[in-house]
């Protein structure tokens, strides 16, 4: 049985850049806490946490901790909650998600009727959300949802960054139809239209594929039904230990890809219970 | 056998404005000349030559003459050239080019490069071309060549008048595909949208479609063109001179529309001579 890893599995730039903040001001600082779980992997928070990192999901808890801004941002709300108050912060906002947010408030401030592609209840969209001010907003996950919006004329779209080009372009086509004047920041992340698509070209190519990920992960979910609709046998897996060996009897080629949450040791286990399957 | 005339056949709202405008000031002013055929229809410019209206080609070879300034619009060149030499100009520009135009200019002054999609050599692409300044501008016919422009990362569009929305939509999906902010000004002229779409909609419920209007009308050439798609019997006519009874043989509806600048008493024509046939 061939393995094929993907070349675009796992940690993207900005979670790879939060992960090591996060360790390094662990190092230099006992009493820190992340705003939430920092990445979408229960493997890594536990990590963290026998590092002293603690995950605080109410901002109001805080008293005079540190505490990281994980990469998918906060909201300007909170933002200002925490410099108002003092706190000393680690700011690990990937840098993509900052331009997310910095052309959703570009867009509010010059009288655009702001549209956000993505799923309303992730943190990421919130925080975005939050920088458009004094213009209507609105976050669409499809197509279906654009066509029902109560546009104005003037339409500016951004997107979560980790959407898929083609769901933003066929709701960006949506707009252009129903207003007058479309101004479109195209934020997805290279990194997951590059992992997205090496993993419909794997999943093409292989008898069975694997999809390593935090099942409360937005991007690792997508990837799955990605290469599900390609590759009925798909499966999305937290950790090597959920792997049947019965999933590869008579397969010739297995492919592998993860999420941009997904740690580097535990694909490596994947690999390792693959090849112990084999033997 | 029934005959369909479309409610959109014929002159659009900048064309009517033009040619109002136009026999208004020959009643006012006896020296007076249109910088190039105030229209695409060669039986209405004879009209206005009846009515003491020359055309003129070349801008320099005006003297003291009253100038009319067609619906397509000038290159800003040109209008510099009129008030420079303090001309006497009346300007049928139809609103929704010069809207056209404003956009181009802003895009430029932006630092967007522009893309105007349209032909070329068309005066009012040409026209629209000459308000961007400092900026790269590109004129983009179809897909294909908005595929090969070597565009900037902050892209803006806009569109001659009388374009397709599909071919409009086309080419910004390409160039969303190929930039970083790609700025949209839909500059289609409703009229241009809904006599196509109307023209569609008969030219499927019709045995024989006939497309009347100018054969050096660009916006007549392309309802003919959408038309004949449909309905492979379709003609491009100028004048009801051009009607064979042949085409009606075994026919039960025929259908008629008209380009943007083909005159009302052309279509009369047109359906008089259907109704003689018909006898």
């Amino acid at each position: 049985m061939e393995i094929v890893l993907a070349k675009s599995a796992g940690f993207c730039f900005g979670v790879k850049r939060a992960v090591n903040m996060a360790f390094k001001a662990a190092e230099e600082d006992q009493n820190i806490c992340s705003l939430g779980p920092l990445i979408h992997s229960p493997q890594l928070v536990e990590r963290l946490e026998a590092e002293g990192i603690s995950v605080i999901n109410d901002i109001h808890a805080l008293q005079d901790q540190s505490v990281i801004v994980r990469s998918h941002g906060i909201t300007r709300q909170e933002e200002e909650h925490l410099y108002t108050n003092k706190l000393k912060v680690v700011d690990a906002t990937c840098p993509f998600v900052k331009k997310a947010q910095k052309y959703a408030e570009l867009l509010g401030s010059e009288g655009y009727c702001v549209v956000i592609v993505g799923e309303k209840e992730h943190p990421e969209v919130q925080g975005i959300l939050s920088y458009v001010q004094n213009a209507e907003v609105f976050v669409a996950a499809d197509v279906e949802a654009a066509a029902l919006l109560p546009l104005g004329k003037r339409v500016g779209l951004v997107a979560q960054t980790t959407q898929s080009y083609e769901n933003f372009s066929s709701i960006a086509l949506k707009l252009l139809e129903r207003s007058k004047e479309l101004r479109i920041f195209n934020t997805i992340c290279d990194a997951t239209a590059v992992r997205q698509h090496e993993a419909r070209t794997l999943a093409e190519a292989v008898d069975v594929m694997l999809v390593v990920g935090g099942y409360n992960s937005a991007n690792t979910n997508r990837l799955a039904r990605i290469c599900s609709e390609i590759q009925p046998l798909t499966y999305h897996l937290e950790t090597a230990n959920e792997i049947l060996p019965e999933w590869f009897t008579g397969v010739e080629r297995v492919g592998i890809t993860a999420g941009a949450s997904t740690p580097e040791w535990i694909i490596r286990e994947v690999l390792l219970r693959l090849e112990k399957i084999q033997k």
